[in-house]
């Protein structure tokens, strides 16, 4: 057992493998293939408990994570994330020695790929179905068709399918508006797959933000799950419902030095350098950075909204609390906090810690 | 040289020994001993540039980052955060290699610092001038007294004097207000000297703020400044009237990854975890993460608000532009952005470029 003498992220090994577990199970029971986003975690260790549920592809946002995890014996990878032509040399180099795929939604990038892959690549053509970030509408057929043209010329290359990120159902303001958004997807890309089934008949449909995988129950069609956050979940889940809260696998725990009375504040050791700056709503309109987690007579309790981490500089943490609940904190103190948005808390701790007190390391370690 | 083929934190040196020169001869005609932040570069090599000013003495935010400057050759160092009472074994292994000064502002970690130090200590109180986040209001003199009665047990402490962080400049709507926010932090700390010479003959008044040691001149009083992010600034800085824009030294240099025409934007390889998620309001009164810096004819350009990163996820950017700016950005491109807040993007990067090309090394790396 490692003392926490430092902010530091734990997480709760049986909480991910049932969150892993649950999601492996949902991928099976409509028949999807289940490739996990590792961008979440980034950890070869945590990638080994996927394993122990048929894990064997996964999805990664950069080529530096596909190398990380190419490197740690992982060999069917798709790089979600739009071609970055600049790196067609270290794309060359991982499609040389695992199953890559990478995705496309336009010609430059195209032409490129298709005049400089030298080894067998896959491609997913990125539908953009309303999160307005990156893909091809739909209903451009014709760029989708130019694409598919080019990258016919080259015989290493391979037309998988097309692949869509519904990242628009993290603005939904109900689980209604999850379902909705989640089918108005599936519908675009469905017909896009009627559309293309002829010329190739293998043609994907590959889905997967964690809100609308975690509770949506409509796949037909689909042939591919990549949700990336439900692994250790966070309070922006929970507050679209994607979650309970017992659900939420990790914890921020944080020293605490200071404690000011007058204004029913503590200071913590923790600040935007181990938190990120990712807020939501508070229940009285303010920005709220994490939750607390006490624990009271051996039991784990969570406060209510008006215990909140409300603000954060580089490395301080200011808790708004209760008088009752502040009256229990002492300096020198850790504080359990949980994250709104668990993949950028993560991001910034160089290992990780299991509530029972193991080391985790990841590709920043 | 190397090549940019990834989202790359660049700074161009020359500016950063300006920024150095400028605040470290503040300091001198001011006769004040400067004791710059190093938490914004978090660098040791860029320490190795302070030295060139005659810089002996650093600030930094945490145990970790005064051991990895100490491990750097830094003997006199002061942590500018509130005690942790749980470093306490760290805390005296540094104490007994390097001159170490820490942060004190309640009885509870005064209690333990006087019963562990087992080394030469200094001590500052931290004094609150209205920032409301730390430190012990200037008119509680009880709470004053009773610290340095708890401190005096130990004759390895040695009281220093009173330290303040005046963060509210940072929320200012004006340069007006940077003035008489520092003018009242200042009266606060010459009363409480005032107080204390007699008892404390060398008692000292230690300030500090970029936006403050940047545009005012009043430091009559004031023997130690320590300010951090002028060594880049940024455009929090620039909006404060800290700086202007020619002395911001550092960009994110990112791939630009697609164009997306019907809505003006530009979509690059760099995101939240690259920028971190710290943003100002634009002209147009929405959140703005960077702006955009173009090179035309050989002569660089700063863009209008107009052109700015507007949206941020994991490893994504959004930039909106006008149709005309658009026009001259292909994929494959590299956008160069001003970050909003360089502390925090500089502490995602494991390591800075360059504009010579030259890499340069991080307690992150």
């Amino acid at each position: 057992m490692i003392e926490i003498i430092r902010p530091t992220f734990v997480i709760d090994k049986e909480v991910c493998l049932q969150n892993i577990e649950r999601m492996a199970e949902k991928a099976k029971t409509h028949n999807l293939r289940f490739r996990p986003h590792f961008k979440t975690h980034q950890s070869a260790k945590i990638g080994e408990w996927f394993r122990l549920f048929g894990v064997d592809a996964i999805t990664v946002s950069s080529v530096s994570m596909a190398e990380y995890f190419a490197m740690n014996g992982w060999d069917d990878i798709t790089i979600a994330f739009s071609l970055n032509i600049l790196e067609m040399g270290n794309i060359n180099r991982l499609a040389a020695s695992v199953k890559l795929n990478v995705l496309l939604e336009n010609r430059e990038a195209a032409e490129i790929l298709s005049s400089q892959a030298k080894a067998p690549i896959g491609v997913y053509l990125k539908i953009d179905t309303g999160y307005n970030r990156t893909g091809i509408p739909s209903t451009r057929t014709g760029l989708i068709d130019s694409i598919l043209d080019i990258i016919a010329t080259n015989p290493k290359i391979t037309f998988k399918g097309f692949l869509t990120h519904t990242g628009h159902t993290y603005e939904a303001r109900s689980t209604n508006e999850i379902f909705s958004r989640q089918f108005d997807a599936l519908l675009k890309l469905r017909s896009l797959k009627a559309a293309y089934k002829r010329r190739f008949p293998n043609v994907e449909i590959s889905m997967g933000d964690t809100p609308s995988a975690s509770i949506c129950n409509n796949f037909g069609g689909v042939d591919e799950l990549r949700p990336g956050n439900f692994v250790f979940y966070d309070l922006m889940q929970h507050s679209l419902g994607a979650c309970s809260m017992k659900d939420i696998a990790v914890r921020m725990v944080c020293p605490v030095v200071a404690k000011h009375v007058s204004r029913n504040e503590v200071v913590i050791y923790g600040g935007a350098v181990h938190f990120a700056k990712e807020s939501i709503l508070n229940t009285d309109g303010k920005p709220l950075y994490g939750r607390i987690v006490i624990e009271k007579d051996g039991e784990k309790q969570l406060l209510d909204t008006n215990n909140y981490l409300s603000r954060l500089s580089q490395e301080h943490g200011v808790i708004k609390m209760t008088p009752t609940n502040l009256r229990e904190i002492n300096v020198g103190d850790l504080m359990k906090v949980i994250p709104v948005h668990s993949c950028l808390t993560a991001n910034l701790a160089k290992t990780y810690m299991t509530t029972e007190g193991e080391e985790i390391s990841t590709a920043n370690t």
